[in-house]
């Protein structure tokens, strides 16, 4: 299948959700065309292939457009699926895992977004929250090395790429990972090693100057 | 398996999300008991089997719980799927349903909210979005008898609930869906004809009771 197929990533350097899609394919092993969008001036493909949300990450396969980074996440396990799945075959540990995906989902990037966009009080309560999530995140992990057991599984790809913005948030908001949620870094170091994970995260500085550049964009501080 | 299976539902009657799960169990024909949850005073089960959220619908299911109804639907199509699958095997489409499926989950609850929460300006607004929002979900349909096409899918299961809230937007909102979307109305009434949906959803007026109450609980008008 792999010498007929065409894929297409319409992606953005230093977001997650483009992340998540990058690490998928290459834990899959796919070759695929990178294409890096324009925020402020999105290409008429991109626009044309999303028109609902307009937004990356975007898969293109064989012309056919995936969007939403959890569903094409999904969708590449599916289709290649006999190369490390991110799924184990039992309903309850898929419903499980989807569960925690869609937890991440529903809070990991404003409650980050929140860190580095708030200051004085509304900042504490934005690090409180924050906290919270990533340590409920940690209980999960518990003791296993991956989200998924002893496999690197679909919430591992859904939440190592919020891993290297960890440096960002720590920088703006004035604290550690490393004391608050020693366990969740470890995991993230641990899946560092795999070489699917370091080609496809960004440098955690190169996300921080990002962040800098988007706090002038706001006019923040 | 069925002989064997306790299957427990935490829910409350006019809730769109619990209604999904009630329509994909009687899809399989599965036996339950509902137990109806006082939103204001949480059962101490519920708190136990939805920690995170502490949000009615839970699925229970010898024991364990599966919490967020789109995945609760999911696992129920996994768990019983010799009957009435709600998503076809190609990964294509199964990626296009959870795609719908996302949409109606990000957008379809709060749209329908503002358009009764709201007054003056700021309900046609709601109003706007709200009809935007359903004119996709209708181009989405097309001509086809449910969004799964021939078969009566996981975007008809997560989508038809919405289905009998809409007399109580309507008449917060003086506005008429048959004149707007008069493809989504038929679609609605067709999956009515089926046992699943007419024995779950709740009577429109009962609905419209419902929003009626809560507008005075929350001071509105």
């Amino acid at each position: 299948m792999a010498g007929v197929d065409k894929v297409v990533l319409l992606d953005f350097k230093v977001s997650m959700f483009g992340m998540r899609c990058r690490v998928a394919l290459a834990e899959k092993g796919i070759q695929y065309e990178y294409r890096e969008e324009d925020l402020r001036n999105k290409s008429p493909l991109l626009l044309e292939m999303n028109p609902i949300h307009k937004k990356i990450p975007v898969l293109i396969h064989n012309g056919k457009p995936v969007c939403e980074s959890a569903i094409i996440v999904q969708y590449i396990d599916e289709v290649w699926h006999d190369k490390n799945p991110f799924l184990p075959s039992d309903p309850y540990q898929r419903a499980q895992a989807r569960f925690w995906v869609d937890l991440i989902d529903k809070k990991a990037y404003d409650a980050g977004r929140r860190v580095w966009t708030k200051k004085g009080e509304e900042q504490e309560k934005a690090k409180k929250e924050f906290l919270e999530l990533y340590k409920t995140l940690e209980g999960e992990l518990g003791d296993k090395p991956y989200f998924g057991g002893e496999k690197f599984g679909l919430v591992d790809v859904a939440l190592i790429p919020f891993y290297c913005w960890f440096y960002a948030y720590e920088t703006c908001g004035n604290f550690k990972m490393e004391a608050e949620c020693s366990k969740l870094v470890a995991w993230g170091k641990r899946c560092m090693e795999r070489e699917s994970v370091a080609k496809s995260l960004v440098d955690p500085k190169e996300v921080y100057e990002f962040v800098l550049h988007m706090k002038k964009v706001f006019g923040i501080e």
